[in-house]
């Protein structure tokens, strides 16, 4: 199951709506035969690819021998043949399963089906391992919206850039080149107007051998400011522009004829985009891991209204100090009103989140990558504990 | 002379004005015989007490053995009778020594001397581990001011408290003992008022064990706001306060009654407290390292007048958001002035100084504790090299 875990993980990011599932075919005597992953928009399945290369070397089937799949297989027609029927005419006598598929046409059906055939099958085999790898696709089942990464890139004084909003790449080569692998292992990016406007990034993979899984792009661009020459649009993969209902008519236009896809988003209470509302929209067109990059104010509107999984924050060694612009934001509550720009009116209301806050996130995974540090924060499931002690 | 070093390394803090040195005497044969640190303010020399040690084991002397020693021997009198001397009449047949003591009552003299009377005598073994050990020391000789180490704890986003200054402790009880041990090794501490009057800090070691390690503190108190039942007075250390000119007579006479000592320090010529001239102070009467802990004015006053040579920053996964107070304020160049409150007039001149400061400090160590992180930074040479690629 191992070796099935380590093939699914080079699905993440790029197996569609489907989950990044992985399947390796073993022996009766124990010797390993073929394994596959989750192919390109979840063509093919991973059982299908790796019953693919055992006929790539010439066999049909695999009498008497073991599949180790990493979820369920399914058991209905979607844009491939149930692969519980595959399974049973290559002849396994014993599947392996890690996690039941929550997949309302699944849900235990394909291991229903396969017993029925009089194999053996097994359930649980490394799951949590297994549901780490797949946690977007089952974040989108549960809750109807994908797995949401922060990616935040900072002084050690937790910075972003000097006061005057100059552009500095604070982190070095190498932990650019582990963004850019992030990047590769998400379905979705998401940015704002602001970053895009002051950096003009091109939001890609650029590891060699990688360039094809940069995934699209959404952009929060209330008033469609986006430039038509942004390099953004010099990528391949598709641009998304989230606006509002008060973008002017010809820009949507304009916009739409050159290729982006438009989608109006409603205002939240506080006049600030509405985080929950794009990230229901990407669930709903079955993203599974969609990874925030951006600048301070679309950052703090994510944290604020509680819409981050994982953050994955990226620090130099750089000092800027407290004038130069902040990674996060002041954080409030998202149904309490923001003070006017400059005052701050309810202390006490955003000393309340901030406490909430400070004690959601706990660090997962921690590393120096060349002269930089990368900390890996996941939010912790409600009540699962108190503060420090 | 690894061993030699990790004797030293004990009387890092503890060794008054003199520098912590280590020796071992090993045999003819290469068998350790006996080894000893610079003791408490600096009594016995490390020779001294690793010679006793082998009086204690019934040896007077080590016939044909070798003398490993970190810093060279002294050939003056002082506290103590020269360790030429000592090692001569020991019957040492070859002496090794790590780094020639820049002392310029010594400055080669001691290997002169023992040289003079036959021995073999080997330098510059392990010198740049040596030299780590004893930079305070060195710092003092050449620059008369200690070794200024800087300690921050903050949470991910650089903010040391909430905004209400509610104190918090951020980093958790490990990372906090590593303070301590930090507080062990330094031969002062430095503070300020604010911090005193918002956390009254006992600012001492309490590793069981290390008490008595606990070192004098310093507080820069312009007008001798400390208050008489401050927690600080507890420790059995004595406590110095940093006044200005218009500190009121009558609270230096309450306080010198006391047992405090107040000196006057010029305030600089943007009306802060005048950084340097302590460092100058603490110099004079002998510091070789010392620990600022402090709140974000007086840190921000150190790295503005460029102060800091060593930042020991602690951090903990909390986000605090950009309305909590940072661990580092304005970075403004020391000559020019500061802009009036809330306001920025010459945002160029800030920003040089925080591209120039932003260069300054690299990691030369990282490691996890808890779940909180310690970065070391070290101040790098001027001119040692461009900014990153």
């Amino acid at each position: 199951m191992g070796a099935a875990i380590a093939e699914s993980r080079r699905a993440v990011g790029n197996s569609g709506v489907n989950p990044p599932v992985g399947c390796v075919l073993v022996t009766a005597g124990g010797q390993l035969l073929a394994s596959g992953h989750t192919g390109i928009e979840g063509v093919p399945h991973a059982e299908a690819a790796a019953l693919a290369s055992l006929d790539d070397m010439g066999l049909s089937a695999i009498r008497g021998g073991t599949a180790y799949v990493t979820l369920e297989p399914c058991a209905h027609l979607g844009k491939t043949p149930p692969c519980a029927d595959a399974l049973i005419a290559a002849g396994v006598a014993r599947l392996v399963v890690a996690i039941k598929d929550p997949d309302t046409r699944v849900n235990g059906a394909g291991m229903q089906r396969i017993a029925a055939a009089g194999i053996e099958v097994c359930l649980g085999v490394k799951a949590d391992e297994a549901y780490d790898v797949m946690r977007g696709f089952i974040n989108k089942i549960q809750y109807n919206k994908p797995l949401c990464s922060l990616k935040i890139a900072a002084s050690i004084d937790g910075k972003i850039a000097l006061a005057d909003g100059k552009k500095r790449w604070l982190t070095g080569p190498g932990m650019r080149r582990y963004v850019h692998l992030l990047r590769s292992q998400a379905d979705a990016i998401i940015t704002g107007i602001g970053t895009v406007l002051a950096d003009n990034p091109q939001m890609n993979c650029r590891i060699a051998g990688l360039e094809d899984f940069s995934p699209p792009v959404f952009v929060f661009d209330r008033f469609l400011r986006i430039p038509s020459d942004a390099a953004l649009f010099q990528s391949q993969h598709p641009v998304t522009l989230f606006c509002g209902a008060g973008a002017p008519a010809d820009r949507r236009d304009q916009l739409s004829a050159a290729g982006c896809v438009i989608v109006v988003l409603p205002d939240d209470a506080n006049g600030k985009p509405d985080v929950e509302a794009a990230l229901r929209y990407l669930g709903d067109i079955g993203v599974n891991n969609v990874l925030v990059e951006a600048g301070t104010g679309l950052v703090t509107s994510f944290l604020a209204a509680d819409a981050v999984d994982h953050i994955y924050w990226t620090q130099s060694d750089h000092i800027l100090g407290s004038d130069a612009l902040p990674a996060i934001g002041v954080l409030m509550s998202p149904t309490s009103s923001p003070p006017p720009h400059g005052t701050v009116t309810d202390r006490s209301a955003i000393n309340t989140v901030a406490i909430f806050v400070e004690n959601k996130y706990i660090q997962s995974h921690h590393q120096v990558i060349g002269n930089d540090r990368l900390t890996i924060l996941r939010k912790q499931p409600v009540n699962s504990g108190e503060a420090q002690a």
